[in-house]
């Protein structure tokens, strides 16, 4: 079924570019959605903040299309092997980071309950928590435009500085919340925006065990995998 | 490059019908963990509890066999239409159902940080709350099987039961936490279960949409999609 002609080939690996191309600006939407998102939260911006959920509807079209190329390239070009893979690295991939665009709208949507916040100690170390995690999501997209297993190993490797960042995080709010029970509301918010960014963290990993898998056309070895994957939802 | 003789359509007919198997299986599987988590989290038995993480690996085990058998079944039978929908579906469901038990996961590893917990209001709702997050997960992969797309769109309207849930778990918490400032600790790690069992519910709610399509062709129209899809992470 597979058709090994020059011109058929090449038919696909513009197709396949193409599709890739649309993950690269997924990717740049999503980065900068949480980059915008954790600025509008430490700049109290309500406004800013709604046009971030409202630009997260770009992010769910362009899943639709990078779905709907994927899938038309299945059928007319018929891959296989390492091409297959490729394909549907980029299937699973576009949901992954529709899903981080999720992460940057809901962060946002937590603004304005915290506009009128006092001084929260966490909120100064959040947005260097978010730089770490979206310099992941930015690296492994790379890293699959390149084809580049040992690029996704290396941003697995950086999961644990985000999960580091979330535990302090964690007990620094908690013990926030016993000494100012006033503020429990406002820190229990900020409790998810750790676990949010936490969450973009291990998403990277996730696209990058996808990479590896399409690259290599093996699974991910275990001593590899940082446990953080999946633990902490 | 379709097939269109008798015996490669009913060669299809089985592949596919193996594919929704083993997505019923897991299926099973994660609604079972779930359940058992819950428990788990009520008589806070942490050796059952440990048994609910170490079962999650059948899980990541039927997803990559569920994979498998999806990108052979694409590679070998060249399915169209609504057939490659169909497998599409399947390979991006059973990544849902995967994540499903992974909150399942998460909940049983915050047992042992409750075992001594004293008498905590919502922990009584949050049972509940588990028993309709699990009955949407167990209704629309029956949808997917059926191959019913109202079905599909009856699951999505009940989701907003689970969030109402979550919206009154969440404040009777934070009441709870203003009250007993000594149990923080343990109602954010309650928090985060009713956040994972929301999630389930949105979750849910996303395998519908999914199905929709697979059955349809037509992504879910805009109103009949509720909200919390993904504005609650």
């Amino acid at each position: 079924m597979q058709q090994t002609g020059g011109h058929t080939l090449k038919a696909f690996d513009q197709d396949i570019d193409r599709v890739r191309a649309l993950i690269s600006q997924m990717g740049g939407l999503a980065e900068h959605a949480i980059g915008e998102a954790m600025r509008c939260l430490v700049q109290r911006d309500s406004d800013g903040a709604l046009r971030v959920v409202e630009n997260d509807k770009k992010l769910d079209a362009l899943e639709i299309e990078t779905e709907r190329r994927a899938v038309q390239l299945i059928a007319l070009r018929a891959p296989m092997a390492g091409d297959l893979r490729d394909v549907v690295a980029a299937l699973k991939i576009s949901g992954v980071v529709e899903r981080i665009g999720d992460y940057a709208k809901n962060i946002a949507k937590r603004v304005p309950q915290l506009e009128h916040a006092g001084k929260i100690e966490p909120l100064s170390l959040l947005p260097e928590m978010a730089r770490i995690a979206t310099g992941m999501v930015h690296d492994v997209l790379d890293s699959f435009v390149q084809r580049d297993a040992e690029a996704a190993l290396d941003v697995c490797r950086r999961d644990s500085a985000v999960d580091d960042f979330y535990d302090s995080i964690f007990r620094t709010l908690l013990t926030h919340m016993m000494e100012n029970p006033h503020t429990i509301g406002q820190s229990a918010h900020l409790l998810f925006v750790a676990k949010n960014l936490e969450r973009v963290g291990d998403h990277a990993t996730n696209i990058a065990e996808m990479v590896y898998y399409a690259a290599t056309g093996q699974h991910m070895a275990d001593h590899s995998r940082t446990d953080a994957l999946t633990d902490r939802k």
